[in-house]
């Protein structure tokens, strides 16, 4: 047992936090003008290239994408550390580091997937960062949690695939730069419950794919990254060699695409309550009531040794469950990432609840990144299955270790 | 002790509730398409005036002040359980009946403290609601739970007062039928703490004042009320007609007016927690997740049983709050108006935070009006003094009670 | 509505905090000395029996006894805030005022159910306090929160009854001056669900009931009122005239003697925690530590004021179902005597926790009261039913408003 | 990094699980008879002095002892698991293997600052298991989470020290077999804060040294170790090569004392949890409630899950602290040292407090070793300093990297 990052991660870490400090944390302004300023209220932000540019040149690229080194990508273990600074800020370091959701899950299930000719098509520019992606399953009538109850069609007919359905909360989607969709839908809903379900690539052009609108989270619309889209699927066709994998693999890819999904997320959320932390602190130390600072009132104080110790905690959990991906694989590590899908999204709600207050109403404000962070902390009780979907399952398995005996 | 409703307030919770089910429930959706359809993104939605005819026409009109039957106000214990009520749809029953914040307080400002002209140019148009109004007190420099430290300054020149200062979190502000604003400012910095500030009366269209842009709290504008405004006022004069009481008494007519603006809320929250509760149970019975209804899953059934076990004590300690304004008066409600202004907004974000997690990521969507109402819940945890200063307070309070002897 | 005590309510409470200050506090170190001192270790003390002449003499006894002014008893709203002050003094003030469990229970059994003998025989010396009496309903070996589980069998055999069954947690019962048990136990397993059980009167000396052992409650035995005892029945007869009510009214019974009973331990609780509250100001204000009394160090401020908001909330609903259960009877009440047995021992733990963590270690030891306190409060979140049993029957009571409509 | 226990500390986990199934698990039932069956109250029983012949001869012993594999002492991290383990049975198995508290630290005193004829008058038979000893440090009157505030004063007469003071919460001193006591008290009150203390060896027998009584946690007196003592020092006179280390020192001994104390008391706890939350699984798939075993019911699985949860964050945690210990040193460790020993107790009591719910009343009882285990972890938020002394300590560290800057 060793607690000390290795000497590549070590050198990793200087590398981006040089990085972060010399070029993203300098852009965020500039983020917030370009977004204010732009045309297309889902396009991105120019600034944005401009710091992929220079990440690659870093060889800071790709990191996310664990077993391909040839692609730059390293361990779970070795990515967590820099995936947790990129968290710190949010909006800009995955994406220029191009480690961003859910092109990120789309690359591995291409890489993991995709035939030659899909991977040519679609991996090769999502590698690039020439276009975004985004991850059609969803759907607004019935509870996705359960994938099984997903009700999107996806019918052959002759040398095309038919699809009809509604998905929403499609992250991403907006970008105008989202260059095509990985779908999930039924191909037979005769099959067994786990075999009913098939992927197919539908380029974002197709005729009869509609983005409707996008779905805000508690207020925002996440415009800085494409949303999150209603997108309406009406006879859309495409060619048979769209599908991903095999027809009844959609339940078993999904699955597959969700373990480092989950990590990632995981990952960056504890980066993004070290900023808040500090934010709180700067801000406790700065701010002056009832003539002291806030930082000498006891009940800061405490806040502040709290969301330590709780980060501290969550940390070394992420950090382990990594280890366990890279050691016995994404299934052999099943319980610790529900383990930290549980625990890290609400704890750093907390945290960053905590800062906020520190903050006083402008840390709800826009002045503020803390409410934004929240919004997609929260959010992530939800994403891939609410927090009671996952402690049930990590309940039972806990208690089928006596039910054996 | 009587813990049932006397007449007169059942009457007029029937009234009211069918006032709610006739008109209200079914504006919403209007409401809605009316401030998606609007050219100036901050004025208000058409729909309101009808309602507000139609509550006038009923009897439902300015029930919030208490002390003057004449304009139709309750006592507070006879408004609280229609002030809930009217929070079961928090933005559009309280302007309906004319007893929406801030307007209210303003309202009470003036009828206590306005001279007879005041009253004719700014309270009668108010309690007809012709127009609107807002309180600028809070400020983005200082700590402005701690009133004492507010920086704006109000000097007298000859006949007139000028103002100098920036405030924010202006509520209702960029709403343009709001027509005037209270301003609070020192008129006198060496004066003892509690005796530099005073109010004055500015309107809307003075120059040198400067709406400069509306602040949102987590990610929303809030623009159906006219939002939360930053504004500047560079040199504004006003003639000292203007001043609100005597000069000086600008921290006294503030603490008046906190008192009734803290129940107000709370009672409003308790039925926002209410009808979240509501529509918890509604989806939790509609909405099938693993072969089961939701309601009938532990979890849902405790969250369920917790809302409910929450409510029926915030209720009664607001009611009981009610009494002792009504009774012992605002002061020596003190302690109470602190206890409710602590437990309550926290408690009811909780309760929708539930709420949202049962609808799924629906809940915090612009497609339910959950993730709206807990960012309004969350802001009372700052607003009016953040929830630890009052826990100090109370804490300091309690502790007098053995020191003293 | 009307929150204040009506004028023989206040009548009642300067009555009796007189007797607390005049008696029952002077009496607790006396009490403590006497309980070390006796030779039979499950004994009372001396001092009990003069409290009790004392509180007679006064016009303080059985107030309890809702419905039954002949033998001293206040409706359930006066009684409340009575019970309320005899909870500051837990081991002490109840038993003084004849009003500490179970005997309150069976006498309310008694009362309603017993014949004019059973009556005589054990009914009024209860009410006179010379006797005490156990209820013996729990089993060790079925969960019995779900009554309907009780295994004990009660066969009639010509003219008795033969008992035999295993019992535990019977409260009292190893007081040497318990002279009856009332005992639960199925005299037709074959009958519906809540026909199948029926309540025996047992006199302590009848052969072949064996008192086998106190059982600890956290470590405490509760050896000053009689402890809770495991208690074996083996061909136990007694003549068919001890069955209390008819054959298969036991469920029933049951029932109607749980609701006062919740509400009375709720009640004190209350004043328990009040008790507790003003301990922890007291030694806050006394303490010093690190320069300062811990009374102005702001974490100890803050869980005054909690404490203080809490016990505020708990009250009311206490009182408002006492005034239910008055108005509308226990039934009627049903929904508010669960919501307050599950809000009252948890939130009063927390009270208790506060206090004594503001204490040290000395507030877990033997020269403070807390921790005996917490215990009996721990001890009622599993007491007449588990929290979670009633959350899943308050929270199916909620969903069941909107399942109908 | 590294997540895997080395093969050594794999290796001695078999050995000691061994150790636990075949000789430690057996003998608690064997515990609890002979302790009820002892004469004097406060010996321990003789199935102890077996099981440590037994550990010794299987090479478990002193593994504590950092520093000093001389006497069987391994690293803080490799004993960490093998602690944890023992807090299976927390009550047997620390003793069995020589490493239970407080002669861990009074070892490990003596192995830093004791003289020869110190180490070989006490340590050696401390090292052997033939005595035990005792820390006499907390007192009665003052807050002795501020060790600065100690009054008992030991006072240089000739070639002897006089000590004077009181004490209490001495743990083990019951035991008739603790045969010294290192007490802390003030050589110099007049010299600076950290400079006025010092430590000397008392031998049990000494004049004047008086053990008054045991001091009980939440009901319980732990007579099984020897109890938490009151002691009293009247006139008591050692020679003065009893001081340990030099005059002055005691603070800095105490420092270096409590460090590895705190860390093997969450160790242990962690073992403990992990015990009770397997009683509570098989309580839960045994009991059956409402027609379904509890382990079926939402509720149940969610604790479940939530305490798995936080015992895999905690174990880590305190596994990275003791790393720290070994690589950086106590103090390097500080920070961590105060986060797991303000997470670890409080979340250990509330699996315990789920575990005891699951249970029902048994829970509480004697029955179960779960309310002792729960008055245990209990304790610890107040030993060594209540949390909050940590909590302010360690956000005020975390705030002082920013004031720095």
């Amino acid at each position: 047992m060793e607690f000390a990052y290795d000497k590549e991660t070590q050198e990793l870490r200087e590398r981006l936090l040089a990085f972060m400090d010399e070029h993203v944390y300098p852009a965020e302004p500039v983020f917030e003008e370009q977004l204010a300023a732009r045309e297309d209220p889902w396009s991105t932000a120019p600034v944005v290239h401009e710091l992929q540019a220079e990440a690659r040149r870093r060889g800071l690229w790709n990191l996310f994408l664990a077993g391909h080194p040839e692609h730059g990508g390293l361990s779970n273990l070795r990515y967590a550390p820099l995936a947790e600074i990129t968290g710190r800020s949010p909006r800009l370091a995955p994406v220029a580091l191009n480690c961003a959701a859910p092109d990120t899950g789309n690359m591995e299930v291409l890489t993991m997937f995709g035939t030659p000719e899909q991977k040519k098509l679609w991996l090769e520019p999502l590698l690039n960062g020439e276009i975004r992606s985004a991850f059609a399953m969803t759907e607004p009538e019935v509870a996705s949690s359960d994938a099984t109850n997903i009700t999107t069609s996806i019918v052959r007919d002759g040398d095309e695939y038919v699809i009809n359905g509604r998905k929403w909360f499609i992250t991403g989607a907006l970008n105008p730069n989202c260059r095509v969709f990985i779908v999930m839908g039924k191909t037979d809903p005769e099959a067994d419950r786990h075999r009913q379900q098939s992927m197919v690539l539908v380029p974002r052009d197709t005729p009869g794919l509609r983005v409707e609108r996008g779905m805000r989270v508690m207020g925002f619309d996440d415009s800085d990254h494409g949303g999150h889209a209603e997108v309406v699927l009406e006879d859309v066709r495409v060619p048979v060699e769209n599908l991903v994998g095999g027809e009844g693999e959609g339940f078993a890819i999904a699955q597959a695409r969700l373990g480092p999904g989950r990590i990632h997320h995981c990952m960056r959320l504890i980066g993004m309550a070290e900023r808040a932390l500090e934010l709180a602190c700067r801000r406790a130390l700065d701010r002056v009531a009832f003539g002291r600072p806030l930082a000498d009132q006891g009940v800061v104080r405490e806040w502040v040794a709290e969301s330590r110790v709780a980060i501290e905690q969550l940390r070394l959990l992420v950090l382990k469950t990594a280890y366990l991906m890279d050691t016995v694989g994404n299934k052999g590590a099943h319980t610790e990432i529900q383990a930290i899908k549980i625990a890290t999204p609400r704890t750093v709600e907390q945290i960053l609840d905590r800062a906020i207050q520190v903050h006083g109403a402008a840390g709800l404000s826009q002045d503020s990144p803390l409410s934004g962070w929240l919004a997609g902390a929260r959010s992530l009780r939800l994403a891939d299955g609410p927090d009671e979907v996952h402690l049930r399952s990590l309940g039972r398995a806990e208690l089928r270790k006596y039910r054996q005996r």
